[in-house]
């Protein structure tokens, strides 16, 4: 079938009118400032169903929970059912996804994230590896970032950012295997240029572990480190966010390095 | 191809010149049976640093440890003086090249890992996320992994294999940000039928959580589930593995869906 025709069934079998399930997730816990903010921007479109870790989850990466048990508390915030997980972002995607949504959520939506997950803080990122999750599931996802890492964060234009960012995915067809990854400036509504379709930056963190004794004199390490950037295009998310636009990068699961393929089989490893 | 072949080939291929440092990870653990394997061929080719968690951790995924500490004990295990850590595969890799090693390593080697990483299983990985990040770094990095989960499994053909690898890898130049995901199948040499480059099937896990009341009657999940390949391809890790091919599969960690940037601009989020 041509890619057009496709395109034309999908429009027809996506009936808009019925009422919309949007699946809310984070990193930083289900009472975080960031997703209370984002599920206020939810309910705007449909019915909301919050499955976010009872505890902070950054930098969890895709992890997953196989060598312990998983526990979900129903929980009551903001006068509404939620579901409190044990487990990682990634887990509560799978279980909600499993054990707790009548269907496949026409959206999920993960964050609003406190602190930038752009460039190569996807990686790292449990509100980006939720995203992902859902891409896996084939749920049309999006993560939401906003650059403050400030518990007292101002995520009032990361709201706006999140609504319009909404409703074009709902009415929109996200291209398969994808999810989005949207980063939000730290500027006020005024100084915000746009929205940007970017590439993620080539970028690095130069680790700088924190050395310290413990009362019993062994040496134990934080992990702290300087973000880099070596990328001068500017066509990247990191480019748009230092000038006050949105970066709005699509990230696949697929990690292979295609264009790599035939210069590996020259390697001739199979000789 | 015959495994006598191989062998033939390594005498030849393994003249180098300066002493390689080779820098050996896992997610199983630093006393894993698959681990203690790939070190005895990493010694065949020059000077070997152990830094492995000090505990199984796998399906960790890119995680790394911000909100607690980090601890390294040195270990001697078969004679030597190993790195065992109390983090992340990630966290391993990130503490062994800024606070243990000597200079940036020749090689990264993670694994063997007890269980496939072919296809989706790559962003799950703990093993292969530390060859991710040693990627990141700029090291040449290959992940193995040994399609049996058994803790009985025998790795001598994985030995091989990685010992053919190895070599290549020393002398060629690994294409830029990426590394190598190797997958052995759990096959006898006579009936191994080669290597072959490979991309990522397309396939997901179908979870089935097996649901357990505790003793005082509360609810908790086991997370299992069942892999599903959607990919017909002939070109894919999977098929490869099913028909008694090792697959070797280019990763890397700008996970942009750059195929798509130009459709989600016609989205016209900045109208």
């Amino acid at each position: 079938m041509e890619i057009s025709n496709m395109f034309a069934l999908r429009k027809t079998e996506k009936k808009m009118s019925s009422p919309k399930l949007i699946l809310v997730c984070n990193d930083d816990g289900i009472t975080a400032p960031g997703i209370r903010a984002l599920i206020a921007v939810a309910k705007e479109f449909g019915e909301v169903m919050v499955v976010a870790p009872d505890k902070p989850q950054s930098a969890m990466g895709h992890a997953i929970t196989i060598n312990s048990t998983l526990r979900i508390n129903e929980v009551f915030i903001d006068g509404q059912k939620e579901y409190a997980c044990s487990g990682t972002p990634v887990d509560c995607i799978k279980l909600a996804v499993n054990k707790l949504l009548p269907r496949k959520p026409d959206l999920l939506i993960s964050g609003i994230n406190h602190g930038s997950n752009a460039s190569i803080n996807v990686i790292y990122s449990g509100t980006m590896s939720a995203a992902m999750e859902g891409a896996l599931e084939g749920i049309p996802s999006i993560g939401f970032s906003l650059c403050d890492h400030s518990i007292d964060a101002d995520f009032s234009v990361s709201q706006t950012i999140a609504r319009k960012v909404i409703a074009t995915a709902l009415s929109s067809e996200m291209p398969q295997g994808t999810c989005l990854n949207v980063n939000i400036p730290k500027v006020s509504a005024d100084l915000l240029k746009g929205i940007k379709i970017c590439r993620q930056a080539r970028a690095n963190w130069e680790e700088e572990f924190d050395e310290r004794k413990d009362p019993m004199g062994k040496t134990y390490y934080w992990l702290t480190g300087v973000f880099k950037n070596y990328d001068t295009g500017e066509d990247t998310d990191i480019w748009a966010l230092e000038n006050n636009y949105v970066s709005v990068v699509p990230c696949k699961f697929d990690i292979t390095a295609h264009e790599t393929i035939e210069r590996l089989k020259s390697w001739k490893l199979d000789a």
